[in-house]
């Protein structure tokens, strides 16, 4: 169904249905927030027990409003729900807020009150936000239509800071801290259970709106891993930035989120990976959301990951460099260039490379602040600033503030972010603090979050998607999907006459036992096997219990093994694609990455530079390196088995990598693939079993 | 030289030599201080210009004071400390504080210049605080004897937490906002360039004070790490809890670090280790110290890492444990009996599994909150209590607080801490959050800081030292050093008759060519010589470019290989042992783990259950486990090697480890070792090659 969300968001008129007389009851809060804040549109409290409620007429039903509403609250207990939603949906109301909890989050008795809701809203034509949930504000409107306890402040402004989640809890968070910090939200949206309306479908139409810069969003599920695509897709079109903080990633996370909403979570790599590939920036709590969004506002974030260091004191320079360092980011020498310009303002005990130590002699001598932190942020080497401020309070402060905001304002949005970190106490630099955030300057008391911050909003994206490939036919197993991606595999034939079979391969070969699940533990696995001892080996094969044949199959050098994996994506969520050092090494050294499937030959040669064994692929300690244009070929077209309609997971392990021609003498690889067998589609924890995947002459 | 540290933190009288009457200097500050804040000894300005100042009559030198004094503070520039300690030291003074910087600071003019101000100390008999340093503080004697911003406060409270530093400003920092949180510190000491007194002796003896509960450290050099374990280790004896935040670890951090003060530093994990083995609380922001301090406060901190959490928010609570889980605390579920002694408290729709969720219903409902947390804290199976608030402002709030701190101090100290993370603005709660202070529960607004402060205050201690050995004495090289531990290797001779002693070593060995620094790269090992290849061989060996001989050597099978290695102590530091996956995997998987050297039976076992590679050892995936025992004999005598006096580094790589003998038929193994050298002591960067060592018959 379409909707007309500015109907929902800037209402000619709101019902209220079962608006109460109680003045202490939070319910009673959005009647006297819409009567009293100016709101523009019409109001209809129903209550048949009230002729009027805070000075505005009620009316018995909604039936009585001739010209109907736009959007109704329904402040009724769960068991009238669905009633209320019927008779807003037939007064014309584009959506119906329903507050109550008491649904699916309470069980099997609440998951059917909820179906008979969304059935009801489907009957009448409407659209359910909630239940369980605590509304929305809408700062352009004056719309409050939640009773959370946040809204007591006035929330007269508009920061270009917008806010959806499923909790309203966590997003009364947010909504008091930004206030207090003087960032009004323009937006905030609680959608609870999200039985019709979720966060997804609201922040489509949020990103869309220029007043918002920042859409920041608390999801503790997100059961359409698509419509979150397209939110981080349009929010990038849009140039709004998205911040995410996802919950419920750890295992007492998700028992505790399952007792909390009774929703499944998705999967978290793939999270990440369609979160990166849009440039969404993900956080770790309610603080860092916020100063996320604080730097995020007007700009898109750091060009890159090196931070240039301002500090008043020697020590606290120290401590973030050790941070900035152990976060990833770099902190570069400034340009000689740079360096002179400092030096001209920076007293001689100080420091102009990086940490930029202007030592508190700055102060006392009226120094120009400013134009040092303006000067660190115009050096080319600098993807944003951290100034680190100790005991600097008072009139100090406040001279200090007004010179730095006045260096940012005037350098303008396109420099690298400026921030904070002052470590004096709240009380000595509170109206400093609040200055420097006019200006778009977040300020923090710690440097651990500060460096943590940083490090999220200048995470790079991810790789580019590569092209759409047509669809992979259904094989019949493995080996079958790897011949159709192209993969070749070495030479390998049922044993109808073993000894024949190794001659032709040369008279050497491997035979492996077909039929067991763990056949090289099963002593199902024989190599070196000679024309001599073949049949004698198959005999010996086929006597093993469980066996239902027995393959002859070239045996290949050894070399690098590597693990090539592809999912055909779970609950929803795009294909992943997973490369690692693989064989017995796979499970010790857990050294794998990831990328969303299927991939280019650059980002496959990426990945394979991210691996921890890298060295061993390029050459190491007079090792030559393999054949790096087989192995990144070889990977293309395995993560192209994402493309297999049902696809399960395709595991290819080892891989094994041969040296580059040019070193070794061996001719440049192709690959080639044995005993692939294709999972049961859908079919839960299943993987499969790829014995051996080969460069191969 | 044996000091009166009483005398210097609460002097009978304090001498100000150089004493401003310019009141807007900071060097006024401590006249002003001492005169109007209770102090109750005599104060002396020293100043010939002057008949009084602040009220106090002046002296023109110290000799016209009759009894002398027991502190001075030398308010001088640099070019007149030397002097002023002169004067002081003939005064009878137990110290002088020299604040003025010019010295070590500012290079090779500033160090002669700090020679002098030590010679004039101990020509004087007395001892310097500084120079370039903000003084100190101490709360009993009212003794303000420092110039820093953070002494405008009145500071009149004494919280049992005391600050010793090299870094004034991170110490006004921490004075400040531990001041502005309520808990004025009992002691604060800055002590700049140590040119004499050193944070470690003032910490020493600052935590035999019973006032003092938490000594907060902040270190930019240690350089005696003897005093600093000293410290460590009577910090325990007292019950007085150390919190160390030490900067300078990254590489930024450190070129920072040497432009600040000058100080080379230690060995990091030498540092984290002997901090481990003293439970030393390690942080890394000035936050975080304050947070652990007061968490610390009037405990030991929590028993284990077991976490039980509160909430009144179902996606608080799902933050928390996910930040939890990644930073590896356990949110256990609570014992059944708990859980039904919640059930009788907490709605219905709420949680009681952990996290606990009371929902926002219970402060509805004026439900007993403080109940709740005491029952969580009860559990057996939890070491520490965090309370995750949302949107609870005002006198819900305030009753709330009440309530949880009536419940915490009811408890007493034993009971598991508590901590609260209130993610609402500070307005609407600043006097609940005060409140809860007061009762010794830190309150943060960030749960990723309130974790990572559990996390460190819950490290558990490392491993108990082993019993001291006789010392080693010094070999020849590397082969005569494992000889002398009783590490035994392969049989091998210099190869005279390379035939003969091949065929003495069974048929098959390995010739090396000796004198060559990366002998396998540049073709100088050969593996399966045989009786009939020796001689061919030894002659391609010896006409090799730089090789100085070629030894004949057992060859021994394949295994899984280990890296061990002992540094005899860096800067003072003890020395470390190093146990990591060995062979062409060691700069590969870096996969490595430290410990205090030497090490027990119990802590090598150990160390080889940290490693990655653990499982190759254990046996993984049907491979046979190796010879643990073997394995762990070899790890404990090649840690004795730190009692060779002067060892630079011994390093075994790779250790190679054989099957057990029970799965593979092979004889439990000893070990043997060939061809180690040891470095020169003392040499920077110089480390041991050991290019074999191997299990063996």
């Amino acid at each position: 169904m379409s909707t007309d969300w500015d109907r929902v968001l800037s209402p000619r008129s709101v019902a209220l249905i079962g608006a109460t007389g109680r003045a202490d009851n939070p319910m009673a809060r959005p009647l006297r927030w819409l009567t009293e804040r100016g709101f523009a549109g019409r109001v209809h409290p129903v209550n048949p027990k009230y002729a009027e409620l805070g000075g505005v007429p009620c009316v018995a039903s909604l039936a009585e409003v001739p010209d109907g509403v736009d959007l109704a609250l329904a402040l009724v207990p769960a068991e009238r729900a669905a009633a209320a939603v019927t008779e807003a949906g037939a007064a014309g109301a584009a959506a119906v807020v329903v507050f109550a909890s008491g649904f699916a989050e309470v069980g099997e008795a609440g998951r059917a009150r909820q179906d008979e809701l969304v059935a009801a809203a489907q009957a009448a034509g409407t659209r359910v936000l909630g239940p369980n949930c605590q509304g929305l504000y809408h700062a352009r409107s004056r719309l409050f239509a939640t009773f959370t306890g946040a809204g007591e402040r006035p929330l007269t402004g508009s920061s270009g800071i917008a806010y959806v989640g499923q909790s309203g809890a966590i997003g009364g968070s947010v909504l008091d801290v930004a206030a207090e910090r003087g960032l009004d939200l323009s937006a905030w949206v609680s959608t609870g259970n999200e039985a019709d309306v979720s966060l997804t479908e609201i922040g489509r139409h949020l990103v869309a709106d220029p007043e918002i810069e920042v859409l920041t969003v608390y999801a503790e599920s997100l059961p359409d891993p698509d419509d979150y695509a397209a939110l981080a897709a349009e929010a990038r079109d849009h140039g709004t930035a998205l911040v995410v903080l996802r919950s419920g990633r750890s295992e007492p996370g998700r028992r505790a989120a399952v007792s909390h909403t009774g929703a499944m979570l998705g999967d978290d790599t793939a999270f990440r990976l369609v979160s990166r590939r849009h440039g969404v920036v993900l956080v770790d709590d309610v603080e860092e959301l916020l100063a996320a969004a604080t730097m995020l506002r007007g700009r898109r974030g750091p060009a890159g990951r090196a931070v240039g260091l301002v500090t008043s004191s020697g020590g606290a320079g120290i401590l973030a460099a050790d941070r900035a360092s152990e976060a990833g980011l770099a902190v570069p020498e400034l340009t000689a260039e740079t360096q002179q310009k400092l030096a001209r303002l920076v007293p001689d005990f100080g420091a102009v490379a990086n940490p930029v130590d202007v030592t508190a002699q700055l102060f006392n001598d009226g120094g120009e602040f400013g134009e040092v932190c303006g000067i660190v942020r115009a050096d080319a080497a600098v993807d944003a600033v951290l100034v680190l401020l100790t005991m600097l309070v008072g009139e100090t402060a406040m001279a200090l503030a007004r010179d730095l905001a006045a260096t940012v304002t005037e350098q303008g949005p396109d420099a690298p972010p400026v921030a904070v970190v002052w470590m004096a106490g709240e009380d000595g630099t509170a109206p400093a603090r609040a200055l420097l955030r006019e200006a778009g300057i977040p300020v923090f008391s710690s440097i651990t979050l500060a460096v943590r911050v940083l490090d999220a909003v200048a995470t790079p994206d991810g790789a580019a998607p590569a092209p759409v490939e047509p669809g992979v036919p259904v094989p019949g197993d493995g080996w079958d999907l790897l011949d159709a991606l192209g993969v070749r595999r070495p030479v390998s034939s049922p044993a109808s006459d073993p000894a024949a079979a190794v001659a032709e391969l040369g008279g050497t070969a491997v035979l492996k036992a077909e039929g067991l699940d763990h056949k090289t533990e099963a002593g199902g696995v024989r190599l070196g096997v000679t024309t001599a001892t073949a049949a004698a080996v198959h005999a010996e094969l086929a006597a093993l219990p469980g066996v239902t044949g027995v393959l002859v199959q070239e045996q290949v050098p050894s070399g690098v093994e590597l693990l090539v994996a592809v999912d055909g994506g779970r609950d929803g969520w795009p294909p992943v694609l997973t490369v690692g050092h693989g064989g017995t090494a796979t499970e010790v050294h857990r050294d794998v990455v990831h990328a969303l499937a299927p991939v280019t030959l650059e980002t496959a040669r990426a990945m394979l530079g991210e691996l921890r064994c890298w060295p061993l692929l390029a050459g190491h300690r007079g090792a030559p390196g393999v054949d790096l244009d087989a192995a990144v070929d070889a990977i293309v077209r395995v993560s192209r088995a994402c493309a297999v309609p049902g696809l399960g997971e395709l595991e290819v392990n080892p891989l094994v990598l041969l040296p580059r021609a040019d070193v070794s003498g061996v001719a440049p690889q192709t690959l080639d693939v044995r005993n692939a067998t294709r999972s049961d589609p859908r079919h839960a924890g299943a993987a499969i079993a790829v014995d051996v995947l080969r460069t191969e002459k």
